[in-house]
């Protein structure tokens, strides 16, 4: 039986960064030949970040794209790397780029893969089946293809595919079958969201049986704008045993050694939707250097350290890839913003964190002590800046009374925190979770100011859950817990005006975020809340607020998706819109 | 020859209102029964409004809709308009509409088009061409149709398609041809875009010859967040002959009369890429009514009217279908705030308009008195707020300098704005321009706070432009000119700081536009942008600025589309992206 031995880079490209990629693929094959392997794969895209969105239609890119995968190809083999195959993703285009322009026969716009080797691209593969639901909308931008490449390295017969084709049924994993492959390379840029690693494997055995054929999936990790990909590179056999597994969220190289069926003559030609293509690298595979590479499987995290670690990288990524060091934010002394600033500082480090208490008549006592801890439990930089001379000058000039008060004091804290970002070059960070970004439970250009929203996407139960579990797991690990337990257990409150509780004008959080999550995450209509057994006034109110809430989330930072549908791109509402569930 | 008095309703619904839409059907159907029409046509998704987004997602919405259309054919009866088959769009599914979910045999959600005749609905049409680029995500939500329905209406057979299905060759109209239909009906929700309305009449043209049949365009009117509908619905023989047309941004009935060719035994079954179903409503037409109609071709205007007219209804329906009367504006002595205003003024009235100057210590005299000229002119609200004592707080409480000091003299304004927002109940206008937004000369949270952008897609010499036109056209009317004479002539200032013009930091603005034109709007690169004769630094720096921008155009509020390409979901880029077409 052959014996291959995969490397699977699990690396975290930028988008549009081509040269920044390929020094990254140059590095990472390094590494991989230095650990014996005799073929290597990197994920959907790699060359160009993913997703480049409408940077497809730009000619120059797509001629860049191309023009670095050549010169990828000669680098590999000018460092001694050519004898190893090596499949990398990019963006294809031969063609007009412009949209509606492209088809398959013009050689439009292509999600492609290239297998390297000797300084050659020796096959290529168009993605098959194109995502154009949730945040993808590949539709737009790509053509698919058609054709099936089966390369025979080391005398197994190897076909890669590219992710959507993973997801969906039939296509080139059963054409895969039909060819008759021993290994099947899935190349990706899957998003993280809450679950998916389960489903991830489950899927992977599946297909790997359907394909017959070992499958080695190969995801990129990272930050980018909303999106956050969590690698989880596994390798499964066609009987659906895992063989190898990498961490979420930290690049890896997962390495280990394969034995495959020998290639036999096999179908070339039409099969199913596709065509097969067939391309010759090597008859007979080189031996795999000592000592045997068994693959490891890195263990499976809680779900609340799984989430803070697709935080910690969205929200890192993000500062970084866009050219900040450090970030600023307001500490109000309540959970949102202690545990944003917590995250913060797992991401860049407290010397990088400049925290901000902007307190006003209406501040508790507790608020400013509060936030004066979780500075000192997280060692971040703080000052304070009293708002009421501010607020004071507006309100002798303008009569503002009632909300446009409360607002007010919101909108002077933004400014505030703007005018340091730009003084001291700061991002600022804005601190709303999901349930507040649902019920438009914030002031527009007041608290919602900010390049980034570290827990958009994360449901006020949830943002509680997270600051028990991360205080714990510091405390197990001999640590400072980051956030003062006062933070987590006082009625959340805007202080806005004297005694106010979030309470006055939301349900509590446990109901609300359940009714959010049938209504938002879900899509279900009124009736299907009620059935879940809230009551009638309490849904009504919610839903009614989250429809009125879409003019200031259209105006929102991004900020992290982990769940199955976060605001922004994952859902795609009128603000001009009547339909109501109630009536 | 039989005769049919076909009317075109040019209407104005809104997305999700579907009793109001249902009821503006029934409204302009009893119109055209009044004028005699033997045949009716309403635009593409007249009942839910167009485009309806992720709300194809929401089964409550979908099986509403189909309610809705049952009770409208019902209602048309009863109400003695059953006599008169009438075309309605509306959205349709039969199973789920979930994403990813639809599909053709399980009764996924469809663009759809019914034709309604004694209470029943007595055929319908699915969408064929999914447009999925520019402003549209079809793909995300539709299942196409692949079935043309030919209804025997008066003796002639008569087939209805929707929208992209006139912008593609093949499919639909050339199986009407091969079908041998007398008439084919359109229905649209075509958006503006300046000098789309040449394309329509050639494209309708074309397509006519193509089905060897008279062609009939309906388009609705009206605005719908970014998009603004404009109507211009016309008809034309195959031979190309425009029999009629009606005027754009304005609801209306178009009507006339159509000597078609008598149905004869015709094609049923497989057709290309669709199948052909057959229905017979009446073998023959009912004599049309004295005196004959023979259509009316409405005057087309120059391009500086027709963008005027698509700002005003963009920005009227937007505070009306938001449930706003009034709009408050910064009003700076410029040119970009007194177009905003005077098109505010257009489109709800002087008494529904606020502007506010907000001098600061740097703002010359002639633009406070240009501010107040302008109010006198067009009798708005005026009021003076000075920013110093509010800018001072901030200042004596924080270290700004330099960009920061700018910025917060912005911001403070933002502020105000937002107050007054609050307090009074108006919805906050943003003057920004296009090349503005394009090279992100603006502030975050300060000029840019606002719910509208009446101008966001109007370069600032076409803003000159149309202040010319508005002016001379005023004048010719023997009515004031609404904008100042000084505001149109002097140079560009955002007097942030001592003598300050645009020109300090920005090429002029001819130049600018004509780059950003092919940078932007036809998406070519630096090579291209160079070979039009500019020079390079100006170029790169052009090119630098809006690519660094894209983060403050994410946080944007939405403004009139008029152009082919503009910001938002038009041109869709990512924000940590480091593609640079200079290195």
């Amino acid at each position: 039986m052959p014996q291959l031995r995969l490397a699977l880079a699990q690396v975290n490209p930028v988008v549009g960064d081509l040269d920044g990629n390929a020094a990254l693929v140059l590095q990472w094959a390094h590494r991989a030949h230095e650990a014996g392997a005799t073929l290597i794969a990197f994920p959907e895209m790699v060359l160009t970040g993913y997703p480049v969105e409408d940077l497809v239609f730009r000619e120059t890119f797509a001629a860049a794209s191309k023009a670095a995968l050549r010169d990828l190809a000669a680098a590999l083999a000018a460092e001694g790397l050519g004898d190893v195959p090596t499949i990398v993703g990019y963006l294809d285009a031969d063609g007009p780029v412009q949209p509606g322009a492209g088809s398959e026969s013009d050689g439009g716009p292509r999600n492609a893969a290239a297998l390297l080797a000797g300084g050659e691209m020796v096959a290529t593969y168009y993605k098959h089946h194109l995502p154009n639901y949730g945040v993808f909308d590949e539709d737009r931008y790509f053509v698919p293809g058609s054709s099936l490449s089966v390369v025979r390295v080391g005398g197994v017969d190897v076909a890669t595919v590219i992710c959507e084709d993973l997801w969906q049924s039939g296509g080139p994993l059963a054409v895969a079958h039909e060819a008759g492959v021993g290994l099947v390379i899935v190349i990706n840029g899957s998003p993280y969201e809450l679950n998916k690693d389960d489903a991830r494997l489950e899927l992977a055995q599946r297909r790997a049986a359907e394909a017959g054929a070992t499958l080695a999936y190969v995801n990129m990790v990272g930050g980018q704008d909303e999106l956050v990909f969590d690698g989880d590179s596994l390798v499964v056999t066609a009987d659906g045993t895992l063989l190898a597994r990498a961490p979420q969220f930290a690049e890896h190289l997962l390495v280990l050694d394969l034995d495959l069926p020998a290639a036999s003559s096999g179908l070339t030609g039409p099969a199913g939707e596709l065509t097969v293509s067939r391309v010759t690298l090597s008859e007979s595979a080189a031996p795999v250097p000592e000592p045997a590479r068994l693959g490891e499987i890195a263990d499976r995290v809680v779900d609340e350290a799984e989430v803070w670690s697709a935080l910690v990288t969205g929200l890192g990524d993000y500062v970084r890839k866009n050219g900040f060091s450090s970030v600023v934010l307001g500490l109000s002394g309540g959970i949102d913003s202690a545990v944003c600033a917590a995250l913060a500082v797992d991401a860049l480090g407290a010397q990088n964190v400049y925290g901000v208490s902007m307190p006003s008549g209406y501040s508790s006592e507790h608020s400013k002590s509060d936030a004066a801890d979780l500075a000192e439990r997280t060692g971040l930089h703080y000052r304070t800046v009293a708002i009421a001379p501010m607020v004071d000058a507006f309100l002798s000039n303008l009569k503002l009374t009632g909300l446009a008060e409360e607002n007010l004091q919101a909108r002077v804290r933004g400014v505030i925190l703007m005018g340091l970002s730009n003084e001291e070059g700061h991002l600022v960070l804005t601190t709303g979770n999901k349930s507040e970004y649902a019920v438009g439970y914030s002031t527009l250009y007041g608290d919602s100011v900010g390049g980034f929203a570290p827990i958009k996407d994360v449901r006020k139960t949830l943002v509680w859950q997270l600051a028990r579990w991360r205080n714990a797991d510091a405390a197990a690990r001999g640590e400072t817990p980051p956030i003062p337990e006062a933070s987590i257990t006082k009625p959340p409150s805007a202080e806005l005006r004297p005694g106010q509780v979030d309470s006055d004008s939301l349900p509590d959080y446990e109901m609300l975020d359940a009714i959010l999550t049938l209504y938002v995450d879900a899509d279900r209509g009124r009736a299907d809340v009620l059935a879940a057994g809230y009551e009638a006034d309490t849904v009504d109110r919610v839903l009614r607020l989250v429809d009125h809430a879409e003019y200031k989330r259209r105006q929102s930072a991004p900020g992290t998706k982990i769940s199955l549908k976060a605001f922004g791109r994952d859902r795609r509402l009128p603000i001009t819109n009547r339909w109501r569930e109630t009536h």
